[in-house]
């Protein structure tokens, strides 16, 4: 009998990755497109769907592919549907189903990345066999994906989990957000939010530091947090912020959902302690001294690579048309 | 063969109202008394026990009580406690299914007061047939219950729904709190908040207004509402500022849960157009687009009385004791 496998397809401001996986979680194949270069999200798939075939086919004959599991920013698993993502190239309602269904007849599952990413932490991470958690994916932007009592929360128009996009303090920022809002938390909280929080605190202090020799263009988070290492004060600072904004809104977190963990995924969850630390303190700070000590907060056991690709792809493993 | 009955007991800061509940809503009698009086939760448990048997005994011999459902702030349903109840009198962790327990050994089941009003409103109220949706209730503090999928939320610990000890403004706010931190929401949106934030307006403005005639101690929502009904400009704004606090968490709520609606109930909501306009406009102005004009912002369908009463005596009846 033949090997069954699914391709697991996590959509990104920067990159598409994509892996061909086991229902053991064993990834076969991956690759990337770049997403940022695609201005049109036809062009998109038919370059994304070439690349995924040429895996396949280097699998020969023995295994089946069931389907086609897709995390992507506003991904909306009741209608197969990207919608008015801010992180995305592409404008307005975009079918990304139908446009895969245009190459495949097999299921094709759309879902929010973070959802995915929180899918791919409870089957295959470190929220194996906890009932009640949230997953942070901290990458361009700001995803989180909500399980309560062992199943994601998809809310009634499938669009749950969308944390980055509320307000630390509503009325009071000028931080444009790609939403067309102010001040929502991934302009903070995020690879794109610290380089911006970096920019305001050299505008406003004197201390000397290496980062003022880099474009805001050239900035990246992995260049602030390396700086952070090697002591640089604003680097430090602009961690230490970000973090303590982040705390805040997990205050919320835990007093709406009560979870017994929240774990960070992706690049700034890297700088461990730098954001953990200042994220920690504050969420206890912020919280109802019946919550004091109870909810961890730990790193993603996934990698960066993996995590959203294996969620993904556990949704088609668990979606009935399998 | 005897009909069945449940105790529905709701524990609020200032009264705890009780009802002799048939399996279909049916409240047989009810009665309250004053939380407030007492200091020690058994002599309030000796009173309220003995009152609610009184009440049984007048059915005479054909109902067969099947168990007693408590909805109280920070009640736990894990444990069966009520736990630093800022609005209670009394203090720490109180046993209430415990202290029940010298009386009875019936099934005691004890949860948050806003999360048996959401079980209330899910079974007999606006919310029949609803997968996705929250209770906030407006009382001496702020309560929420929030159902996902059609089941209540409760959470790791059994605390989930505190939404009222959420921060509007983290850190910028002096308001205090009954919980020992400041600016928690119900500080603002509650019976006891618009009484606040009225007196902030006061303060401020040279506003003529009948109000200025009653002592804080005296003022009540009530009154609130009344004047702001006759017109009285710092009444009504301190109406739309309760409201767009409100707002500003509502938005938040529907970015983590995305509920079909949001139901508020209490006092408060009795205010209508005055508290739901300027909760509606903030909420939709703090939205992401893909929530816009989606999410329903109603009042509840209960009566004040009634909808903790109900929802906590289908606590045992939805209970795998009965």
């Amino acid at each position: 009998m033949n090997k069954k496998i699914v391709v697991g397809i996590d959509i990104g401001g920067t990159n598409t990755v994509f892996g061909i996986v086991e229902r053991n979680g064993k990834i076969l194949f991956d690759g990337k497109i770049r997403t940022s270069d695609f201005d049109e999200p036809e062009v998109f798939v038919a370059a994304l769907y070439e690349k995924i075939n040429i895996s396949i086919k280097k699998l020969g004959n023995s295994h089946d592919v069931m389907g086609f599991g897709i995390g992507a920013p506003m991904g909306n698993i009741n209608k197969g549907t990207i919608e008015y993502p801010a992180d995305l190239p592409w404008k307005g309602i975009i079918p990304i189903a139908d446009i895969f269904h245009k190459y495949t007849d097999l299921p094709v599952i759309v879902t929010n990345d973070a959802n995915a990413a929180a899918v791919g932490e409870m089957v295959y991470g470190g929220a194996k066999g906890m009932k009640n958690f949230v997953v942070i994916t901290l990458g361009t932007g700001l995803g989180s994906g909500f399980v309560v009592d062992g199943k994601l929360v998809y809310g009634e128009d499938g669009f749950a989990g969308e944390l980055g996009h509320t307000a630390i303090r509503p009325g009071q920022s000028n931080r444009e957000c790609g939403c067309g809002r102010k001040g929502c938390l991934e302009t903070y909280v995020s690879a794109s939010g610290i380089k911006r929080t970096l920019l305001k605190i050299m505008a406003d202090s004197i201390e000397p530091s290496n980062l003022r020799k880099v474009s805001f263009e050239k900035l990246d988070s992995k260049m602030i947090h390396e700086a952070a290492l090697k002591g640089d004060k604003i680097a430090l600072k602009a961690f230490k912020h970000t973090g303590q904004m982040l705390g805040f809104k997990l205050a919320d977190v835990v007093a709406t959902t009560n979870p017994e963990a929240i774990f960070l995924f992706g690049g700034l969850a890297l700088a461990k302690d730098l954001i953990f630390e200042p994220a920690k303190e504050y969420m206890e700070e912020h919280l109802l001294n019946i919550y004091n000590g109870k909810v961890k907060l730990l790193p993603s056991k996934l990698t960066t690579q993996n995590a959203a690709v294996l969620g993904a792809s556990s949704l088609v493993w668990t979606s009935k048309e399998v």
